[in-house]
């Protein structure tokens, strides 16, 4: 499909980034055509119908970024702002909206730490940095930021603020927006700073806005986060609970004193059948027998990884009363190890004709096994005997998140067949728990929304875009569809 | 002063109401003139030129709020949302904006607790509820909320969620945004109900538009918080450290390593000085000589409170390193059992002529210091000797709050005294730090806080207000003044 971008456009974009920075040909387009959901996956491999975007923009610093919207602005062009390119939500796919054309904002050479104050333990990141170059780079100063979602090797510091991202180590380092002290974003009326002190009562908290603006309010340039001394201890182990309810009342347990590792993860009962079964080197009827005779019918795997000693002392003392059966390091540093391995497994099982995608959702405790048994039957819905796996892997004092998976044979129409299925179940979540705990709204959550916010907070975060992003042209189609 | 209600909207308010719950004598009316700061008591003393509101009301329940938000925009009356009034920058005042009239509602008989759910430790307070009364309410459930800021005995559950209030144990329970998990908000466009689970990343969280937006936005009826069980064992001591820089090292060193006690509290040399002299049964001449003795020419006064025995072991441990010379428990609870006070002795200072007013303030480490001496500097203009104190009170791994009290002889104008040290305090803020850590922007701070989130800030919060208020009814003139 040739490019959109008019020759006036291109000439006023290459004005401002040189001919280097603005490419459309084939290959850079169809780089950002959109994200990793399994429905994108799906029709990466189809081939047919892709949304590329017209062309693709790479500024080389925050100042750029401004310059670009505002020529965007002028030229009535969308803006697809890019850093990992890892959404699962159809969140940088290339919808032009009601715009002429729309191109990608690929944010890769914002990739510079531009500041550290170690006393303050506070690091500046432009945002096209991604999590292992984030760690690098603070590594040199003895630092860790210690944001670990599974998407982090791709994922960037920009990406983690737009959609307010949570990692795997969140029960220690807390979520994305837990660590944001700062912020710089680009917007069409011009650049906007936020954010002076660890704390303050001037009024709402504005840096909370654009926390989660999915790029619909403004290009997130530099982002300034607090960082912690890098850690040299790192113990990983894993338990078997007996039961769901057992499990979850001991992730419950912890919580609620403190207690939790830095990373705490429980996984139900099908899960734990897979995981144990793939874990390499264990004997799995050897352990089933050993799990039997120690009283675990229903094993639930609880991997548990501390950074300091003290800690796995704290844990200790209160998941003893749950009866946990250690299951040893060799579990635990198993899951370690493949922990970012997910994405990449997908592609093997959809060459092998498997439905497998993952949606996950968060409520107060009260209600998790509700949530969990109407989800779960939602998802089933999506073939014959399907494998519905579900775990918790943030933790707080008042609730979890609930991250389920789901492998079935394809059906004839693949893309219908799971849409069936995610409608069942953001429908079984609406009333019940947030539609997203930490994958964002993009396009495939946005019809959701209005049941969380209310139609007043989609009015409100209409104005807001209005305020910032007056001609609508930032990544149109997402977060807030009606506007 | 007679209300300038019109009878048609007093008899549209009575009709919601009845009649003992719009009330338009004296008496109900100065008592909502406005709130507790020196220049608010300097002007209650001089009997002038008070802004009374028209009216009271009362509403019962949350659904009248919106029922008097409805019949106010129908008559254009500004509505001045009235907790427990204890607002030192103006909050609370009775002004009339460019309306015809203005009524107070006070949240008064918004005064239960609604709901607890015990496995989620979450509890829903209506708005109205007073510190000392959700800790009563609370403490039959065998819960706490832990929010104790010097204002608790008088302020409401609504009034530290709209001003972000910050409490004297914010080390151990955090912020009161930190223990927020719900809000219902009544808006002139109807309820508006926020919040579904522990965490999400369901775009913007819009929670914390509504926390800190000091009824400008909406009134806050409903709050669900986050509780704990009401501890069994509270620790109250006291340590001296050798001067402000290893002071303040020592509780960035706590803050950093995870070992703050619940309460966390660094005195300066000179408030450090008047407490100890004020501290009753310490012979003070004894005290100076047991701390020269022991090394510390400088004392810095260190209140920690723990509740738990665990805790107070991580913090000496860390302590330790700072060289601490313990005071001993008296020290420390005569400060606990003095905690509410300052605001009573307030009137004894005045009826003695002495100018005594607080400001506070919080920024990074790296800045603190440089931010204390500007402010101070910039305090000691309000008259040739003041004494000008200031603590560390709220601790955060990358900074830490100010709080600054002075002590000075009344001028022969007091108002234009203050008005011109409090003007050179908030020019040296900004820059620094935030224009306020925990007392909100009211009227006073308004100038200030476009300093802090730039002409685009105020542009989204005006966006935010015309939506869910368009007729601007609410709080006229507080917050964001240009509206």
């Amino acid at each position: 499909m040739p490019s959109a971008l008019s020759a006036d456009a291109r000439a006023a974009l290459t004005e401002i980034l040189g001919p280097d920075n603005v490419r459309t040909d084939q290959e850079a387009r169809l780089g950002r055509t959109g994200g990793l959901s399994y429905l994108d996956l799906v029709r990466y491999r189809q081939g047919g119908e892709l949304d590329a975007p017209d062309a693709v923009l790479t500024p080389r610093d925050p100042g750029q970024v401004t310059e670009i919207l505002r020529a965007c602005a002028e030229f009535d062009i969308g803006v697809v702002p890019f850093g990992g390119g890892t959404s699962v939500v159809g969140g940088v796919n290339a919808l032009r909206g009601g715009k002429s054309a729309v191109v990608a904002l690929d944010l890769m050479y914002l990739d510079e730490l531009v500041a550290v104050d170690p006393v303050s333990r506070l690091a500046t990141f432009q945002a096209g940095v991604r999590g292992p170059d984030a760690e690098r780079l603070l590594a040199a100063h003895g630092f860790t930021l210690g944001h670990l979602p599974q998407s982090f090797e791709r994922a960037t510091i920009g990406g983690f603020a737009a959609t307010r991202s949570a990692g795997q180590a969140s029960a220690g380092y807390g979520r994305f927006t837990d660590m944001v002290d700062a912020l710089r974003v680009a917007t069409p009326r011009g650049d906007w700073h936020l954010g002076v002190a660890p704390a303050s009562a001037a009024g709402p908290d504005l840096r909370a806005v654009v926390l989660g603006s999915e790029g619909a309010f403004g290009v997130i340039t530099e982002v300034t986060v607090r960082v912690r001394p890098k850690p040299t201890y790192h113990h990983y182990t894993a338990y078997a609970l007996d039961g769901w309810t057992r499990g979850a009342a001991a992730v419950r347990d912890l919580a609620q004193h403190h207690a939790l590792a830095t990373v705490t993860r429980l996984s139900d009962v099908d899960e734990t059948d897979v995981a144990l079964a793939l874990s390499g080197g264990l004997k799995t009827k050897a352990l089933r027998t050993y799990l039997k005779r120690r009283g675990v019918k229903k094993p639930c795997l609880l991997i548990l990884g501390w950074e300091e000693p003290h800690a796995a002392r704290a844990t200790r003392r209160v998941l003893r009363r749950h009866h946990p059966i250690p299951l040893g390091r060799a579990v635990g540093e198993a899951w370690r190890h493949g922990r970012f391995a997910g994405p990449r497994q997908r592609d093997q099982l959809l060459d092998a004709g498997v439905c497998v995608e993952t949606l996950e959702t968060a409520t107060h405790w009260s209600g998790l096994d509700d949530l969990r048994d109407a989800v779960t039957t939602a998802l089933r819905t999506v073939s014959d005997r399907p494998l519905v796996m579900c775990h918790i892997s943030h933790t707080y004092e008042t609730g979890a998140s609930l991250y389920f998976t789901v492998l079935a044979p394809q059906a004839a129409d693949p893309i219908a067949q799971w849409q069936h299925a995610k409608q069942a179940a953001c429908e079984a979540i609406a009333g019940r728990g947030t539609i997203t705990h930490h994958h964002a709204i993009g396009v495939d959550h946005a019809p959701y929304l209005d049941a969380e916010i209310g139609d007043l907070g989609i009015e409100v975060l209409t104005a807001v875009k209005k305020t910032l992003d007056p001609t609508g042209i930032l990544n149109p189609g997402k977060l807030i569809s009606r506007s």
